[in-house]
Parts: structure tokens; C-alpha cells; sequence
């Protein structure tokens, strides 16, 4: 199948939610995204984005059941370790169900890769459900390692009110 | 004992370098380390800058037994979350243990959840050795919470001959 993988820009903004939010309910978790349309358009399309990404798009003729031309996403961004160096972090990679199966999720990883090289990073991280065994089955076939399940480091995280505590000077 | 946490500048890579160090000796893991003086001055102190740091110093009076003035250090980054939006990383955090318990480590912790809710963050996110257990029991009466041992989220990683292969078209 025809696809396109390309920069995300603003206009995407509204496929972007509607495609996390396919994500989320596949992972069983629409109650944790606060996300709006009108974040991602300032958050990641303003000076300073905090994010980029990337969209996978098929002609009209190959358009999903209910109409949709932009198919897939990746969001990234750059990051750092004091082991390593740059590195790139990829937030998400999705694929609507219906064009999966045809290289579409490998062709936008592949892309945050060589993004991440040309950008002298050394290392692509992101984080998966571990219950989630096709997706790890897909990463560990790309070569990735577990670094929780190898070294033993836990991903943590402090929000709301203990964050606002953490913050009193 | 007095001290200050201020924003780190190129100057201080030479002591950044060496303190990077001293926490790779302290998780046992400097054959881990490959990051250089010349890495940090480039990849945090150039135009679009992969992390941003903050120092802990004391003054001369109180200076290490080796006459080290610049104590401890956070480097952290900007990233984001398709759930919750805008969020701050902490890449490093490390007090030179002579200098511990002093709540030094908390006020480097707390500047970057000051830095990070300024910037309209909702999440300080970072990884710990699981059997790091003084620094985990640190975490955890900050309020942070085990988001691997929560919900199932794996750290994951793809570097060197498999990045490069991902990176093929």
C-alpha cells in the first residue's frame, strides 16, 4: 500500500487527538489523557516545542472506513543521559488497526531513528506497557533492550499535589 | 550550612563531568559513562541545548576535602506526555556524599519542580535503580510514585548496530 511518512504540522493537530485517543482506549487508559487538540497546537508548534512528530498518510483511494487519510503518528523529542549523550525519546507510535501489518509502524520508527542520528543521538528510548507483548515482540525484533527488565531501573513519576509540595522552596 | 542552587553555565562542566563520575562509581556502572567535558559544553550550552542543569554550591569555607566548591547538581529536559502534556525530566540528581543530609539533594529536586511547574509542566519524571533503595525511600516521601511497578511501564532502549539497522530505509 501507498503511504507517506512525514514532519507533523499544526493542521494535524486534530488527527494527532483523535489518534491518541484510539491509542489510549486500545491501551485501556482514556481516563489518564488530559490532551486537547489546543495543547498539542501550542505545545508542540510554538518556538520552543516541548514535542515533534511525525505522520504516516495514505491517499484518498486508500482512506480507513470512516474517512481518515493520516493513519499513523510518532511524537519524539530530544533528551539526554550522562552515560550516553543525546538521545531521542519516542512518545507514541501508533497505527489504526485496519493498516497494520504492512511496515507502516516499522517505517515511522525507522524515521525517528534516523532523525535521532542525523541529530547525533546515540540511543532512542520510550517506555511500553510490559503487558503488551506484540508491541514488545515488534520492539525486541528491532533490536531494543528491556533497561528495566536488564539493569533493573524503574520509571517514576511526581504530579498534582506532590509535585506542587516538592516545588515549596 | 549554607549554600545556593543557581543555574549551571559552561563553566561548570569541568565539575559536572566529575561529579557525572562520581555517581557512575557510586551505581557501579562507569563503564557505562561515555560522555566527555567537551559533550556537556556542547550538548547543554549551545544554541538549541539538549538539557539544562542547576549546581549546588557552598562557599570556600566549606569546601570538600578535595577543595570542591560546586557540591551537586540536577540536569533535567522538557519532554512530553500524550496523556497529561508538558512535562520535566530529571536526568541526574547527586549531592557529594560528604555533603548529604543537609537537604541539599531535596532543594536541587524541588528546583526542578519549581523550573517545571513554571513552565506549565504536571509531571517530574525520572528512572532509579530499583535497588537503589535510600535513593527510592527518598522518592517515595516526596510523594513520587514506581510507575513500573504501578502500571507495567518498561523502560526501553535501542542503540548502536540495531539503531543504525532501525535507521535503514
Amino acid at each position: 500500500m501507498d503511504y507517506i511518512i512525514r514532519a507533523a504540522n499544526v493542521e494535524d493537530c486534530k488527527d494527532l487527538t483523535r489518534m491518541i485517543m484510539e491509542l489510549a482506549e486500545h491501551e485501556k487508559v482514556t481516563d489518564h489523557v488530559k490532551i486537547t487538540q489546543k495543547d498539542l497546537e501550542q505545545d508542540g508548534f510554538s518556538k520552543n516545542p516541548f514535542f515533534h512528530g511525525i505522520i504516516a498518510e495514505v491517499p484518498e483511494q486508500h482512506r480507513s472506513k470512516e474517512g481518515h487519510t493520516k493513519i499513523g503518528y510518532a511524537l519524539y523529542f530530544y533528551s539526554y543521559s550522562t552515560w550516553k549523550g543525546r538521545a531521542v525519546y519516542m512518545v507514541d507510535l501508533y497505527v489504526m488497526p485496519e493498516f497494520r501489518g504492512k511496515g507502516i509502524g516499522k517505517a515511522l520508527m525507522s524515521k525517528v531513528a534516523q532523525l535521532g542520528l542525523a541529530a547525533g543521538c546515540t540511543k532512542l528510548n520510550f517506555i511500553v506497557l510490559n503487558s503488551n507483548k506484540s508491541s514488545l515482540d515488534f520492539y525486541f525484533r528491532q533490536g531494543c533492550s528491556d533497561v528495566t527488565a536488564d539493569l533493573g531501573y524503574h520509571y517514576m513519576s511526581c504530579s498534582g499535589e506532590a509535585l506542587e509540595r516538592l516545588a515549596q522552596p
